[in-house]
């Protein structure tokens, strides 16, 4: 039986493992620090699609069928999938699965989605709810942009704050046995509002919710910072990662030698005027499964708290005045 | 140990209970057939609040503390918050939830997510992952027709397929023990895209996702229609109820004793001018705290089929040609 620590997290008995992973970007990521590391690089950005979105279903759809090859495994095989993506109503999820015929359930976490599907799909496997569960999100740069910010083709300037959402899909296939990497517990987020209201640097908007997951897990499990190889947020970028060490140097915790960001891992800022980094659902989904798990699987790293970070932004609440509250789902992956 | 059934069901060995819930709606919601049964008739469609989205959020608030106060339960007692809406990137959600601090998960099945919310909230009580969940969806008509349709200003004319989308919340707490209703098994949906591209019929769009899941339901289950008291879908009006049936006819099975459907169930087509019937995550949630578990608390009904439906719509999909999708997740509620 898993058992329950805390306030806000599980520790799986019988831990679920990471049996396949896949990830798929798109050509700006390829060129980027990891990109020998990733399994796909479209070089076209619409994946052979007439839209954005279109091209962000394939990518989900890509990056699927990967994971699930990688594990000799067919859709009819995976018990739930869960998805989701940053578009409203999660049109790049609802058209990128709707071929596979698994049953799904729909998740939204802003660019946490990846800790959300992880958490919510662990947690199924552990309580023997399915053999197979298949963990699924993505992001793209331009149907982001379309989304929350400027058409791309009015060319905004980006202040030095924003970040650059990664063109990219990760996937993720769960089981009881198998790999050399599992998730050996969880901590769930809640929605933290620090009351920052700019949409062009989420890693304000996010980091508040990082410190309180983070040192949730810390509480629940009885950790320190240095009972992690490493602590990897999703997406909160140098902006974000300064005030979130700062915050949590506030609480006692010095995460500044086991820190890093998917976000900063992604791309080179000198050279790929990224500014603050990579964010987007996709960037640590897709970093988690070309970096990340490759090391815990070799056993360089034995444990990570890995901490996709969201930010809630929508166009109407945000043009209505209202700040941007974050949520940061942690999931604890551990070699073995 | 809960069983695995079939392709895409669970039958839970300790079937979690529904220990309290309760419904908030709008005013035209209280002036319908079902008006005396809702907790809680709001008068003022901004709930207070100056802009339809916060309205929508304070529907979930109120809703939300009216079960844990039915239940006599603090926030800090709720283990997770299994919750969502209709808009984009769930902002009624973030922001109705944000002040409670519950660990959450949020979730997106456009009309069906009370089904997600109920499912995810049962497999969590039913592993053991926490004593108390709550399950939490909403809808609010002019924030949907501002996301989805025309301005209320602009007065359009709706055609006799449309459906009024509900004002109001439902919240659910669910518990190992407690109460007299409990979900015995959650059946999963898939996305299923029948090319229907009319926004204007969503009883379309949805009938043939409710017609899969409600068939795999009997067969998962070795069920026929006559096992159940009631089967109620969430949202598919008179127009989705009669695809619904014909479909499932096509398939063997004859639903139209035992059917009914909340969006039928919740206006007085007649005199309401809300053509096809209710629809939007709140509409299968209020019915269900206001008028389903009620009749399953006092027994009149032994074991019902609850199957909260949902379209997968999205203006950017839709203005690109894309059809229109749908979900549908079935859950078992018995008396006990």
């Amino acid at each position: 039986m898993s058992q329950i620590c805390g306030m806000s997290s599980i520790q799986f008995d019988k831990a679920p493992h990471i049996i396949s992973a896949a990830s798929v970007v798109g050509k700006k990521e390829g060129e980027g620090p990891l990109g020998k590391l990733f399994d796909l690089v479209g070089d076209d950005p619409m994946f052979g699609e007439d839209n954005w979105e279109k091209a962000e279903s394939t990518l989900q759809k890509e990056a699927a069928q990967m994971a699930l090859g990688k594990a000799g495994l067919l859709p009819t095989q995976i018990r739930y999938l869960f998805a989701g993506d940053l578009l409203g109503q999660l049109i790049a999820t609802s058209f990128g699965v709707v071929d596979m015929n698994i049953p799904m359930f729909g998740l939204y976490g802003a660019c946490s989605t990846c800790g959300e599907s992880l958490s919510l799909g662990a947690m199924a496997v552990a309580a023997g709810y399915g053999d197979y569960v298949l963990a699924l999100t993505s992001s793209h740069f331009a149907s982001a942009e379309k989304q929350f910010r400027f058409p791309l083709e009015y060319g905004n300037q980006r202040p030095l704050a924003a970040t650059w959402t990664v063109t990219g899909s990760g996937a993720f296939v769960l089981a009881p046995k198998g790999g050399k990497a599992r998730i050996t517990g969880v901590t769930t987020g809640k929605v933290v509002d620090f009351g920052v209201k700019d949409s062009m640097n989420m890693g304000a908007c996010m980091a508040p919710a990082a410190c309180d997951t983070i040192y949730q897990n810390f509480m629940d499990f009885n950790r320190q910072p240095e009972d992690y190889d490493k602590i990897i947020t999703g997406d909160l970028g140098y902006v974000g990662q300064k005030i979130l060490i700062d915050l949590l140097k506030e609480k006692g915790f010095d995460i500044s030698k086991v820190h890093t960001d998917c976000g900063i891992e992604i791309y080179d800022q000198q050279t790929q005027d990224t500014h603050s980094g990579g964010s987007g659902c996709g960037c640590s989904a897709v970093t988690l499964a070309a970096m990340i798990l490759p090391k815990i699987e070799k056993g360089s790293w034995k444990r990570v708290l890995f901490v996709p970070t969201g930010a809630l932004l929508s166009t109407v609440s945000f043009n209505e005045g209202q700040s941007v509250p974050g949520i940061a789902h942690g999931v604890v992956i551990e070699h073995c």
